[in-house]
């Protein structure tokens, strides 16, 4: 495929920042700088890798103020070097267009609106009374259910689910395998079995939100489960019913939320952390990987809680322990008594 | 929408308990006593949120006995508020009727037995052979396998697949991107490559089974892998391949359970745990969230181990000397020898 | 269904081993010990369950040379019992044959290149510019991304969905609901909120890749995402952009594997185990269920790190010092000091 090629006088013009070296260089895509060719502008993101300026053989480079002059290869200064990689890639990278059109396989339910723009691909079913928002894309295998509303600009890769009654916000993009709107896990034990528990209420998901394959965010039991603007979920997270997710907040892969928490805005959630419960997390909060929250957390701030790792001899050898901790508490305050004792008695 | 109102004196009259207060007022949906209004009827499941039935704004309330005269307003008094109101809420909200047809884009396949009232989505495909039981509803973009058999009034939410030779009782729900049948994972090391087990076995799922969404159950390598009557799996659950679950146990979502083992009747195993192969868990088994079961557990009981949380710097601090139990224990034995001595001596 | 059955003398024919008794009994299935009959040949594995051989109801078995003469029943003795069985079971139960075909209800792209011999289901899509190798076989409703390219002999459960650009190898499987190429999780902090970074690298799997159902394999950022030949993935693994795993790894179901970092050959990973971003595992490693590797190991060996379970009221009892084991080591030194002046004063 040959690519467009752009001055980085234009890439400039378009996105800000300054030149130094030769302006007219030109380059057609993003690369790493491990991996870049002379076509290629690759980036700086953190002074510490400062070092891969000098091998790397990229045609010109994107670099912070601090490190304006940390190589006297072709490069952009700039405020923001990652976000400023993110916008040239956008630009360099533009999304396949999809044609406004509805393909003959999909099945469109009666009362059903398509706005203007709107691209629904092969085997895609759209249920009765649902409202695809103007220049969204529906890929095929998709299945919207019954009066569930998408904003405009949204993009839901082939094969997600949205259950009926369920409201995404424009430019939402969801992929393969999500599935929004499911019954939430309820029932009540009586007389020796489980009775099901209707789920009435719906998911409702913001604007500019991303859902990652796999992920599944129930709708909630009789309130709404909602998640907030600019919310990222990640891949194979699992969302429970009436769970509320604050705006901007981030959330890795395989993270798992029980019903009815509350997380709060511009939070970072590690990769297969749970959140157990009824539970509220404040604006703000880290979450490390792998940590099982299991009260709510009222103060911004990092929180961890992992069993390290080791040789499995070692892991052993000192696990065994840990189910004697307490005799072992019991033992020391023994010592320190009996210490005391002798010292006194000296 | 204008919905459908009952008068406290009608619903009574059907579900049983007895009304305090005007059994003329009526109400047309469940709310929680959080976000009631006038038209609604909440419940209090448990006395301890007694409080709330003071600010709520329901129209009428559900109770417990212990509860009956803790509000004046109008109120059923019942024996078990949670399941009265799960029934009200299937009364008032029930499910969509979907009509008895085979949409004309599904593909059945040859000698596929369809049960009258059957409904049979957009984009389905139905192997050869297969049984669908009277009254089932399979919705769009659903696979069943050659010669599956599923029960009566048997419900598919969309794209869920259950793969060839598959059961499934009557009443089973599963939700979408729930994968049934699909290979377990076997194989034998030759040579110094992998050899691929054929899993001959298959998935069996009882009556009044509910499977969330993205939930997989693999076949049986030789045998069957097993789901008794009336288990509930929420979502993103694996099960491995000849696994059995006992009736009636709830098992909370992104939970594994590895290759062979048995789980009995009446468990509750907490969001995110995970068990291991091989293994036999006792009837009435509660298991906590995150925790790993590495052994089988014999008697009825709670069982918990999760590292619990903490602010990052605290566990950092706390964490490192868990690679040096062992060591804090030999030191622990050396004072305890020396102290005895010290006594001694005096 | 009637079963063609075998002699053993053909079945060592075909498969080597020698015949130890009647080499004119026939079977016609393979048998777990416990459950076989009079029709079926079992296997011993492990010569520790050897006892089971006097149980059996089987009218044969396969046993290794250690166990040659631990049965008088019909036997097969050969190297590796295990492989054996697999390779017999594979020749008893061959897959279901896949005509060539597309099906009509099938959107093929323009461009793409389908292979002689390739099955195409209902409410398959392939996008332009695809390439599906000889004889592969892709089941009804799968999505295969424009440019993507698939080889010989590839397999594809209902419901896969592989994005655009993607490359998998020769006799590749994948099952119902895995997702290969979707994006990773890329984004950028800017001006309070975040900014998508395209992901614009491939997702390249291997031959005799095998992936299980729900599985997730995100594509690269910049550079790829790759998993080379013999790589087993078990269920609901997510593999996040720029991994890369080695050549006849085997993870377990539910591991979560975040961004960039590589995995060597010839590792085994069990179930729910996770790996942090940016880290590098040696050849040959095993890891745990359950256990979070936070740095990268370079020696070959076993690695774990689990919190044991427990009765909850004894783990409560334990865990609460989780907490404060910093403080422990410090108790531990003082009395150590402490003894050591009483002892010198002495």
């Amino acid at each position: 495929m040959d690519r467009k090629a752009y001055r980085l006088a234009d890439i400039v013009a378009r996105f800000g920042g300054r030149v130094e070296g030769d302006a007219d260089t030109t380059v057609n895509q993003i690369a790493t700088l491990d991996s870049a060719g002379a076509q290629h502008i690759a980036f700086l993101a953190n002074s510490k890798y400062r070092k891969q300026l000098d091998s790397t053989g990229a045609g010109a480079v994107i670099v912070g103020e601090a490190d304006a002059d940390a190589t006297p290869r072709p490069r952009i200064v700039c405020a923001n070097p990652y976000s400023y990689f993110a916008r040239l890639s956008a630009f360099l990278n533009p999304l396949p267009a999809f044609e406004a059109s509805v393909h003959p396989s999909a099945v469109i339910g009666e009362g059903a609106e398509i706005g203007t723009g709107v691209h629904i691909g092969a085997h895609v079913a759209i249920g009765a009374g649902a409202r695809i928002g103007i220049g969204s894309v529906i890929m095929e295998g998709c299945s919207v259910g019954a009066n569930t509303s998408l904003g405009a600009n949204t993009r839901l890769y082939p094969r997600v689910v949205v259950y009926h009654d369920c409201v995404l916000g424009d430019n939402v993009i969801a992929h393969s395998g999500a599935v929004i709107g499911s019954d939430g896990f309820g029932m009540a034990w009586e007389d020796g079995r489980w009775l099901k528990i209707p789920q009435i209420g719906r998911a409702i998901i913001g604007n500019d939100v991303e859902i990652g394959a796999n992920t599944t965010i129930d709708r909630g039991a009789l309130d709404d489960t909602v998640i907030e603007d600019d919310v990222k979920l990640d891949n194979q997270i699992q969302v429970a019913h009436n769970v509320r997710i604050g705006a901007h907040t981030a959330i890795a892969g395989c993270v798992g939320i029980a019903g009815s928490t509350t997380i709060g805005r511009y939070c970072r959630i590690g990769g297969s952390a749970g959140i157990l419960g009824h539970l509220s997390i404040a604006d703000g909060v880290e979450i490390s990987s792998f940590t099982l929250v299991g009260k709510s957390i009222r103060e911004k701030g990092v929180y961890s809680g992992i069993y390290p790792f080791s040789e499995k001899d070692s892991w052993l050898k000192n696990a065994v322990h840990l189910r004697h901790l307490d005799d072992m508490v019991g033992r020391i305050k023994t010592l320190e008594k009996e210490l005391e004792a002798l010292k006194r008695r000296d």
